[in-house]
């Protein structure tokens, strides 16, 4: 399949819900059906993004206000598109992007609840991406003990300094789940609810499946 | 004086306008008079700020859009006003700040020339600072290359790596310069212009005149 315009996928979840290894995987798997693939993420798909990440993900999480936190993703958000997602989507080629808007609507709306409604993130978004929203996006979703530890399994082999989201409490994760199932009901075109408890394999076979009926239906 | 709410001056202005240099001065000055005096900067007024002004002024000026820079800008704003300018005020304390939002027009909306208007940068100052404005703000205006060569001279004697606003053509500086004289006129009850050409003494003088003038007739 090849389109002008190219495709562009989004990966969102919780913590621990596989989105990492399903993207690298997936991105095999339309390469060896012919496809030009790129991979991306948020935050910190650039150099300048990288440097954003740092300030976001790194140190007190106190140490700016919700409104700085979102300013700095929708500054990351706007570099990811202008330089890596619109340049490849005009040359035809599939994006992937681990993590994408939903994941700020969900983290700072629905999560750590200190907006009174989604006004100023949609006000943000309609600023760095008009009239522009990805075409398929898959949501792994985990039941959140389950996916806090298999993320607390890894973390502690990583020696991660990233512990910023993940070193919050529970209950902020069930939000978290909440929110992006939320998302999903409003947006049945868009989004795929993929359940991400099973084993890797089982995921894997389960978001080619929904991408092959999305590709049939086109 | 002193208030429960305290004073927020800004010093604007093009290159070479001597507001780094006026700011001490006055703050001194103040001081002699009793109050108490807060000193910041945009952008990079904190250590985040700091991480964020590096982006900005350094390196290829193309690296990033100008929505992108924006962002940024008022990234940096709003943890300059969260973190320094409201407490301070809240303590009745004077707030000098070198640039405020006044410059992000100027350069980016005057001076560059990248907005069709100033839409954008009014949604981005609502969002980060609702209701609130300098109570005054000094313009130190200046002949266009006179500034840029007292600006030069400066540089040159600084290994400065900051050249990314003032490595640009004379025609940006003469558009910054109308942009900023035409914002002072739509608001004259806050803004004071200042001649910055005369020695620092005088300018020094002007502003202090202008300052004992408001209070008086506060």
């Amino acid at each position: 399949m090849s389109s002008n315009r190219g495709l562009f996928i989004t990966f969102e979840g919780g913590e621990g819900a596989g989105k990492s290894s399903q993207i690298k995987r997936f991105a095999s798997y339309l390469e060896s059906l012919g496809e030009s693939v790129v991979l991306t993420r948020e935050p910190g798909a650039t150099e300048t993004g990288k440097a954003i990440r740092k300030l976001l993900v790194e140190g007190d999480k106190d140490k700016f206000d919700e409104l700085t936190e979102v300013l700095l993703f929708y500054a990351d958000r706007r570099i990811n598109l202008t330089q890596v997602v619109f340049p490849a989507l005009n040359e035809g080629k599939i994006v992937l992007s681990d993590r994408f808007n939903d994941s700020t609507v969900a983290y700072q709306y629905y999560g750590a609840a200190k907006f009174k409604d989604t006004s100023i993130l949609d006000t943000l978004y309609n600023l760095v991406a008009p009239n522009f929203k990805p075409d398929l996006t898959f949501l792994l979703d985990i039941d959140v003990k389950k996916g806090l530890k298999r993320s607390f399994d890894k973390a502690a082999t990583m020696a991660t300094k990233e512990l910023r989201f993940e070193n919050v409490e529970t209950a902020f994760h069930e939000r978290l789940r909440q929110g992006y199932l939320e998302m999903a009901k409003k947006d049945p075109e868009r989004f795929r609810i993929i359940d991400a408890s099973p084993d890797e394999e089982t995921v894997f076979n389960a978001i080619v499946k929904a991408y092959n009926d999305f590709i049939a239906n086109r």
